[in-house]
């Protein structure tokens, strides 16, 4: 996601790189400037093509600032992640406690403010965006003092997500995966379900019937108060002969993640090797 | 703008180009799919590089409905020009029957319509892209249900602007500039008021006591009810010696087209290589 | 417009005064406290029924940021209005001076920035309610920091409201209409096709059919290059018999105004008595 | 909430119920129509007070969607808590089934797809809100063909609306709280700490100070591995001497909910009168 919006907003600087200099109040200069030599100087790559338009246009922000809101709604999504992830219910991670804050009655609870300062934060890009495009939105070309209202929408956007980046980024370093709450969910089999699926069309059972199967499993087992490991061969073989003395080495999470094949998926393989790549992309 | 408009949109697919066949409910696929080749088939340059990711997001919606909701702006903004340069009050142009409505009791009354249209649509688009975000933010990873909203908007926005740049394609081609109402609103001398400053500044003036000079004109001309052409040399040379027998020519319209000199600007022969470019680009 | 929006905003004023103290955290309080005398104390005239909708909700603010965003559309509607009618081309009024900017090049040149402003400034609050909506949306129940971004969005709304109100009552009571500009946009006689219908209908001709002669009769005045008072009888009859010695009288921009009927239509009567009750209303 | 959402519509509904017919094109009508009498007989309680604003303002249009955007936000909310509660690591609720969809692959897992739906709504509304806004935003006044686009919002948004109040209340019907699953949380007993501060509180300690004493009691139960109810009389004092005999009495669930005073609390006689004050008005 955050390979995206950085392309996004590299994307977005091409289209800023353009110097309006020389374009006067609306129809150019009858002076010899020479806006190509003002642009090299002030460190633009090139210059607008269109006095008209570089003084009434404003989508170089409303670019950017729409970059800003999909970065600002991504890192909510991560946010909202972790904040599930940190309940007493859940229970998966823990996070710095530099990151949250306790009450002096209540000195065990952390609340990962952080968190849901940054999933709040979206909601302010996203009215930003709004209000930028209903700005320009029906105005004649040329100048209008209206456009003095566009500047706070991308300053302010740009300052925000470079301090929530900077925050979340610190406060990623500090979480801590709790094995053993992680553990604790992973033993509800029925997570399995789609590896036995999926098992069971590598032996040749078509997908849907397969489905069928493993749907029947899993009433028999909540019937008889039992896990998939908690039935014997003859249960086994009863819903499908498919089924053979492999069967029970699929039978665990660890199995389950290393099994994906699919780039993209959970094998440590693969997850490995997207690790590497992003290490040596951002230099560490 | 349109120029960028298609550039954003380009910049957009190269992101969209990305298969996510093959990322299953979430964790890849225990099969042996040759995602690669799926991709390929199905026409996609490349696959995605995480199934998480690939169940979840939808930014790139929001990227397609965000460069459709600037392009919107866009006709927005030139169709209020339009709907400006045909009122009866500016006279600058006029716009083919065919986009326009009239009435049994009115039938001299045109109404562009289609014009009006447009630079309402604009709302359409703008308040899909606030729909889009606002469904995304806050949703913790893997597939949600909300999701299935979010086609709608998409569907909805393309296939709006993809009417609306057909129309408008079309209706541009039949407005017929207005020499006569142009004209009419030329004969306003001060709109000169630039160029003699220009003028003044080419002569060694300094910026700013060309601007006075220019206003203090301005003024007299008022007080005594005539324009700059109607001053003999006398009254000109009373408001700066640097004022020469040159400076009757730089008093007309065309002249202030023309002399426009920076890249960009009104002067004809920049103008004409811009449209030169443009025929080129759209191959006509 | 501006009747309903302060009836919204006094719509909201009941739902605002209950007071939430005594809701402690989430659940109440332990503590004997009089929530009743609390409220009363501090102003509010009743005290909320839950506590946990106490703590959570925060629709008395978007409500408000509502009611303003309408108020602030209206303003950028009325500011679009005056904009267009000062424009040269339109000429029907002048605003005070102190309300708009000039330069030192161009003295003559009024522009009217306050109301471009007004008209840009409508964007910010219809953004602000965007965030606020977005920033509730999904929350689950409780407090959460994320309503920490609640504040800025209602306070920076309610200070801008009020300066813009503030300005544009200034700036109205400078307005002069040109009398000269509207009489010259009123010898349009074609301006009246709907009171020739009206006309016509009175005298028993069905309001379809009316449509039409008065479309023929344009049509023909337009081709014989004339008005609706530069045709003889002889002409008039040839569309309709039904034209008699009482039609060149209502041809008249005057008369056209006062023969409006129906309330709340140009008739002078009814728009004076409208004027004398906002005076009552507004104690001047 | 719910209940200001109501007052909201029912507020919006005065502003709508006056009737805009006989206001003509712009101006009103030269015929003879009664204005009041049509109103009445199309059943409204009375008529428009100016013809330029009937014919185009659609503010009544905004209120209703404004008040279904933040109905729907509040939907969402209530969503959100249940799906929340529903997960399998909190385990407070169980949801219909009907209002759930499973697979056939995992027939024990049951998704409250509905909420997740009810969740994403929301952000249908605040689209369909900013999209009716902007529309209107710098429109000058009478009809303008931008209009056209303002009926989908309006229809589609109370369309959505009304379906999801049906589906959602009948949703709620189903909902099953899981004791067990709630007790389990319970068990907690650091719950209770707002308890004690506020039994020390009744028994004079300063409200700061008893909020000290809390946190080094949580801080010293965690130490030692114990809850509250684990620390004998020496302990407890060892705190505060204000610690009594009735102390280890305020140590439950129970009490804690109804030891709350303050109206709107969690005690069961507020709660109680509560429900049948909503009883009697739902006429139930």
């Amino acid at each position: 996601m955050l390979e995206r919006d950085a392309a996004r907003l590299s994307d977005a600087r091409k289209r800023v790189d353009v110097s309006v200099m020389g374009s006067g109040a609306i129809a150019g200069s009858a002076l010899s400037l020479d806006r190509e030599f003002t642009a090299r100087k002030s460190g633009f790559s090139g210059i607008s093509a269109n006095s008209i338009d570089s003084v009434s246009d404003r989508d170089f922000m409303v670019e950017i600032v729409s970059a800003i809101s999909m970065l600002g709604v991504h890192l909510s999504r991560i946010s909202e992640d972790f904040i599930l992830y940190s309940t007493g219910e859940f229970g998966f991670i823990d996070i710095g406690e530099e990151y949250c804050t306790g009450s002096s009655l209540m000195p065990q609870k952390k609340n990962a403010d952080v968190l849901e300062l940054a999933r709040g934060r979206s909601s302010f890009f996203i009215g930003a965006l709004a209000s930028l495009l209903t700005l320009l939105k029906g105005l004649p070309h040329a100048y209008n003092r209206d456009l003095q209202e566009d500047k706070r929408h991308l300053f302010e956007s740009v300052s925000a997500i470079k301090d929530e980046l900077l925050v979340l980024s610190r406060l990623v370093g500090t979480i801590i995966v709790e094995e053993s709450g992680v553990a604790a969910q992973m033993e509800d089999e029925f997570l399995l379900s789609t590896d036995i699926a999926e098992y069971l069309v590598q032996k040749g059972i078509p997908f849907r019937e397969a489905h069928a199967v493993v749907g029947a499993m899993v009433r028999y087992c909540i019937d008889k108060g039992k896990g998939f490991t908690g039935m014997d061969v003859r249960e086994l073989k009863g819903f499908s002969d498919a089924i053979g003395d492999d069967f029970s080495g699929i039978l665990s999470p660890e199995y389950s993640v290393k099994n994906k094949k699919t780039p993209g998926g959970t094998n440590p393989e693969h997850v490995g090797r997207e690790i590497k790549r992003w290490k040596r992309k951002l230099e560490m």
